[in-house]
């Protein structure tokens, strides 16, 4: 990492820890963001590890008006006195196809990757060690030009921040409540649904704001074209076991390819289980829940991980708001979702052989 | 606007004007920022105008993550030695539709109104003169709770800035050439297309360069589901005259309800012209060119005021990239888009008739 080229500026306010059972999801950050600019005549340059602190932007930045902004979330776990990074390189790529589509530049993937292990290394006591909690790291860019005209940026901020973070659903592997939405939709084909951007989660707030209302934890979202066939949950892809084999919808464009979906396609692989990346139609799905052909149901996500889904809701007809609803499983978590759930969770810890190398060593733990 | 409880903090250091015929879109910004604050306990507080300056955001706002992020866009006008507003209600009326769609917090549209007349008395001396010129103002509602959790905001900020700016297309009324997009998509029913929402128009920059690739200003959107039925320009609006007679798309929940659309159907209305929103296939608009029964093509919006359309280009075959153009009216500016065009913008500048009480007088000018 000697010709990383990165300035270092070391905090002289450390902050106080919050205790790592009192850690939600996103609300406490480290002492320290990453921060690196690009306009067209410089490229990328100016990286940096700061104290955290607040962004000066101009109130005209395209960021805040147009949305031009992409993200990625990935996590450092402590492993018993190291610090590792599960399949970073995989979310640098994705963060890069997000940029395509929305016309901002390309990161170097291996220096994106070599900046973030530094960034984690100098905040590593912020990595918590609590079985459950991690540190995340929330790489963001975005446009930060002056000026109210639509077009790609000319000035463009890349940062990552990390927050130590406790189980993302509170309610640890009980089985969730998902409301499938065939009204509202998150994405189209042809759309920007892909690539981890901003202006997607916005879109996606009135459709969460009705599961709950349905006492759903989250979405299910159909397709744009037919209101149909199963795309994802809120943050999360989705996986059914039926009549023993498993399948998750297919990336057609408007779906996140997750990095989680795609581990878990690989240990599904690795069981020697019959796995399809396919069209799901949702009514299908509800039959197959009342037969009991839909053994299991269950969400991934680097914040969900694995999540079991319970329960299925829908409304049935619009005019009455008559809904129905299907138990999964007996609205229990399945064996299937449970020993997935904790294959994976050993993976990233540690515990577990690393067959296809996606830890990356960070640096010693404090 | 006595009761109005706005605090002013007025300028030390007014900043040098930029001469009239240097003036671009959304390049110099006045002396002042209009701001207001929102929080779930205390509503909207502390409204305030202050010097222009930048914002201090934490960086883990929901704006920036999320793009929950509103906007509106409408222009002051000097008129002879009064200010006025265009329609500056309807703005209002849009920016609480977004709202609700975005999960963001109502505004009290008459105090928004009466706050934006404020805001543009102080900053009365930036209202341009010179013909084609005017006082762009962008009222925008954002996300600026701290923290990474998806949920509708619990912070949020408003904020008015000022921008004088000359013509749009640099231009004027010459033919803008546009080009048919057929894969990327804007927006699609059940999504955010309908409000002015910032991740649209994110997701439409690469739609934007590939137009331009094609030597084209601008792109012309379809629907999501068929790629076929046209819905509207990057930030304009469309209208055809067909047969002597004026089509424009129906307002399905994937466009954009544009005010000076709006405006324009209450125009051809009055001028007892036959109108038509309607569902247009591409397909017929292409062969309706060719034998010249679609006469007119013309754009609308605050920015492009009314620009008429010369070409329309498309791609016939993609894997050959063979493509197709065709004119509209020899690719000149049809007569009766130019008297439409006259029609608006005198009225905007308060030389015509004021039938509908479209005009809001400010203040004096300078
Ligand atoms: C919309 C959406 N789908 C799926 C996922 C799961 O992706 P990953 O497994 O890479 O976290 C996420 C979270 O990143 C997401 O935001
Ligand atoms: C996507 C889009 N369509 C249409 C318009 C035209 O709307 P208006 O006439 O209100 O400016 C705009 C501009 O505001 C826009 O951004």
């Amino acid at each position: 990492m000697t010709n990383l080229n990165v300035r270092v500026e070391l905090t002289q306010n450390p902050k106080a820890k919050t205790p790592e059972d009192k850690l939600g999801f996103g609300t406490v950050f480290t002492d320290h963001l990453f921060l690196m600019d690009w306009d067209a005549e410089q490229g990328w340059h100016d990286a940096r590890v700061v104290p955290y602190q607040n962004l000066q932007l101009d109130p005209s930045v395209g960021a805040l008006h147009y949305g031009q902004a992409i993200f990625e979330g990935l996590k450092a776990y402590n492993n018993g006195g190291k610090v590792y990074l599960f399949r970073p390189e995989k979310n640098f790529e994705r963060l890069n196809k997000s940029a395509d589509r929305l016309s901002l530049p390309q990161l170097d993937e291996k220096f994106a990757l070599e900046a973030l292990k530094l960034f984690v290394s100098v905040d590593r006591s912020w990595v918590p060690t609590t079985p459950g909690t991690s540190l995340y790291l929330r790489p963001l860019m975005f446009n930060s030009e002056v000026g109210l005209g639509v077009h790609p940026a000319k000035k463009v901020t890349y940062l990552v921040m990390a927050s130590p973070v406790g189980a993302y659903f509170t309610a640890g592997l009980k089985p969730m409540r998902l409301f499938v939405e065939d009204e509202y939709v998150r994405a189209a084909v042809g759309g920007v649904g892909f690539a981890k951007t901003a202006g997607n989660y916005a879109a996606s707030l009135k459709g969460q704001l009705k599961a709950e209302e349905f006492g759903c934890q989250q979405c299910l979202w159909l397709d744009a074209k037919e209101h149909r066939y199963v795309e994802e949950g809120g943050a999360m892809n989705v996986f059914f076991k039926i009549n023993g084999e498993y399948y998750t919808p297919a990336l057609t464009g408007s779906i996140l390819p997750g990095v989680t979906r795609d581990s878990m396609l690989q240990l599904l692989r690795d069981r020697g289980e019959k796995v399809h990346e396919a069209r799901l139609d949702v009514n299908d799905l509800f039959a197959k829940a009342k037969t009991g052909e839909l053994e299991e149901m269950f969400c991934t996500g680097t914040a969900a991980v694995v999540t079991p889904v319970g329960t299925l809701v829908r409304v049935v007809n619009h005019e009455t708001g008559e809904k129905e609803e299907v138990a999964i499983n007996g609205g229990e978590t399945g064996e299937a979702t449970k020993s997935l759930y904790e294959e994976l969770v050993n993976l990233q810890l540690g515990l577990g052989e690393d067959r296809h190398g996606w830890l990356v060593e960070v640096c010693d733990a404090e």
